[in-house]
């Protein structure tokens, strides 16, 4: 291999509390918007309409939140996950900013926590992602921890650090994203609910109803528009001798395909304002129908704000498994059809 | 099912006369636009280039009529059509007004007739559906009827009401959706054609030579990107428990395929002003390949315009079938590989 | 078939010497960048980041070289090369002024030779194709070379005139379509590669590593976007009769995908300043992943320019095999899994 491309970094080759600017920066315009909207077809009606937005007290129509993830994310490939065994978890993950077409969006991490594991062929590395936009002001920030392998198994570990992070993002800091709305100018009509803030309460189960079925171009056109290149997602030559025999669908897909399901019962749920934690439970294959559930974990006013309320939401996504009867764990493990666990907060109107 | 998510209404659950606002209201930008030309390939110069667009007479390209209608045919689906078990005509339709990047559509229907089928399980429902741009002026007005199942076979049937509807659009109603042109700024080797409206005459046959085969992923990306999200379409685990065992392709998608390919042979028919009836014959599938030809059925002056002429175009379809011979008929049914029998009428410059 | 229809040139068709303007003028969009982007992934910072590419000279982040050539070819294949047997070669291809987005794109051909091959069954048109923006300014400028199936084997052939052309562009033609950049301002953490034009030497092999599978919507998609409408590339009914038994992906397809994957060992050559010339050497097929490696073959000074230099790269494509021993020839012949054989210029910083 020329020294000039890049194979990634191992384990050992990352440095407690180093920084790492990430290629390549990226302006996200309606075009993009257009083709998220094509490969998920969202309905929340702030994100779909210019005039809504503007009504309600945005600039214009913002991204959607996970279009924004998943630009930022793919800036981090390269340089955390090229070698990445698994995708382990998200925490403390916040949006900060509402972001617009025409923002260009760069990716900044931050190495928070190395474990290497027992059996010295892998580690676990923490970083902190923030994205940022062209004035430098940062809209997003999140942890992920991914297990990497190693180049050399007889490399000198690094000292163990593990970094704390928060089960849940407060209520509190929710809200940086989302201006002040006017909630006499949101339409229920137009946003096809009439369910505000005040209509969920914890406990509350909802069955998103429809189904998505995933084909090879969509996942792969999708996380190429993010300049996500792992080759997972894209070199069927390789994937075919490996253990899965295909090429898997990157997890952020199906992440947008539960959120654009669950506008079914959740329409004015309009922005994502943190994400908790999720977990990939099992791998998505083209040719699988994707279906969603969420539960109400929790309802939450927020300091200062008497525009919009929170619902803390679990939602669950399968593949090829209707959700009516909420399927989740069989015993101490999850259904064999679950694919996504997450735990996040969404933003709706207050009445 | 819980009381938040969108099961649909049922024929019962229309009242004659009432006005349904339907959600989501979309912006649709030059990324619409080229997600459209990358699945259709239209190659009409007024909607292809700003330039020829402004100098015959348009602020700019306009959208592709299809793109408006697909639009607001797709608001309208949730409301009307979730279950419908047959989209079964098109009556009265207009295009009133040219629509630019830019523009926010919404939709509204009214409730214009209802007839209980002698089966008592479904009934026909008419409405009348307009799009709005976001100025409120209206740019669609077209008349839809569907079968859609009844919850309960022993729910009350409404009085019935069958609609007068006209059997074609006469022309002193066409061409309110094209300014003005500038027939000697029309320029015939940009646009691909030399023939003009006068060029054309009733009983002229046109075989469309090429031949586009539908992928799952076009077809899905087409439809999410009008936010229809018509179950048939897109939740493949069910599909293949049902009569075709797999996913059916939006009727819409083929009226886009037809007139893209029209455009051999039509290359100067820049403008669908109006749609006098239309017919989806037969389902189509992706892994086929769509054919088209065209008859002219009429040619009409526009009262007060020597701008431009009308021609009534009968435009068939077919799936894999070539159309060198105009397959239409056999005996009293249509040709098998018939899938689209449209009726409608398009503009061309005069000479 | 109808005197309307566009059957395309024969070879006894085309005159030495005739111009022929195309059809149809197309204005280029974020939205045909976000498909382009969502097609290919491509990630050299100066066509991904308005930001970046202010920050060096350009007025915003100009169109990816590849996707103005697509656009501008796809116009000439219904005059040009509707009935071609195959498409033999590029040569004299220059890149003459940065394109943005908003640009309307329009394209000329000049017949500039003819040669009736020995089986008088086909022939091979020479033509010089030019591609204007909307101010009337060549943005793009080369020879190809197709052979043309005659309509009649014993139509009279035209004297035979082959042109001279250049083996390759000098490197004094090349850069006008750069602005000069300022090269400290060129930031290679977020271009993604530390590596500049005097890091690269003649003789040296790259192998970019990566792997990207083909799949049938995604090259129909592409195609279309470029109003490319050949029929090997859509026609699925008419090519499962043919030799190959399916839909030939378009040949520009692999330069884009080769291109992309070049990123990787190549991050900092941000423009393709002209093309040498090239080979499809092998036909693509949807369901095969592509590889590429590149040996640069020259390096170049531009006169008067400091900011940047010149590789002359042959960049090889490959299908279903990796490329880490830059495979090529087997003796006289290709290697089989060798699709595509490019020689052309970048441009890159100079450090």
């Amino acid at each position: 291999m020329s020294a000039k491309t890049n194979s990634g970094r191992f384990f050992e080759d990352f440095r407690l509390g180093e920084t790492i600017r990430h290629a390549t920066p990226r302006t996200v315009t309606t075009g993009d918007v257009a083709l998220y909207n094509g490969l998920f077809a969202p309905r929340f009606a702030v994100q779909s309409s210019d005039e809504f937005a503007r009504r309600i007290g945005y600039a214009r129509a913002p991204l959607d939140d996970l279009l924004v993830f998943h630009v930022v994310f793919g800036k981090t490939v390269p340089d955390i996950s090229l070698n990445a065994v698994a995708n382990l978890g998200y925490a403390d993950f916040r949006f900060l900013k509402p972001v617009y077409p025409g923002a260009t969006l760069n990716a900044v991490s931050e190495v928070i926590g190395l474990k290497e594991n027992s059996n010295r062929k892998t580690g676990i590395v923490y970083v902190r992602s923030r994205g940022f936009d062209e004035t430098g002001e940062p809209v997003l920030d999140y942890v992920r921890w991914v297990m990497v392998r190693k180049r050399d198994e007889t490399a000198a570990a690094p000292a163990e650090q593990i970094p704390e992070l928060p089960k849940a993002v407060p209520a509190s800091a929710l809200g940086l994203a989302c201006p002040r709305i006017d909630r006499g100018a949101y339409d229920a009509a137009l946003s096809g609910s009439p369910h505000r803030f005040g209509d969920y309460a914890a406990g509350e189960k909802i069955d998103h109803v429809d189904g998505m079925a995933v084909e090879e171009a969509e996942h792969q056109i999708a996380t190429r528009l993010y300049q996500n290149t792992a080759r997972v997602h894209f070199n069927l030559f390789a994937q075919t001798k490996d253990r899965f025999g295909k090429r898997l669908v990157y997890g952020g897909h199906a992440i947008s395909l539960a959120r654009a399901l669950s506008f079914n019962g959740l329409g004015n749920a309009f922005h994502i304002a943190a994400i908790n934690g999720g977990r990939h439970v099992a791998p998505l294959f083209a040719g699988l129908t994707v279906f969603a559930w969420s539960e109400v974990l929790e309802t939450a006013a927020l300091p200062g704000r008497d525009d919009v309320g929170a619902l803390r939401l679990r939602t669950i996504a399968t593949k090829d498994r209707p959700c009516a009867d909420f399927p989740l764990k069989n015993g101490d493990d999850y259904d064999p059809a679950v694919i996504l666990d997450l735990d996040y907060w969404v933003l709706l109107p207050r009445s």
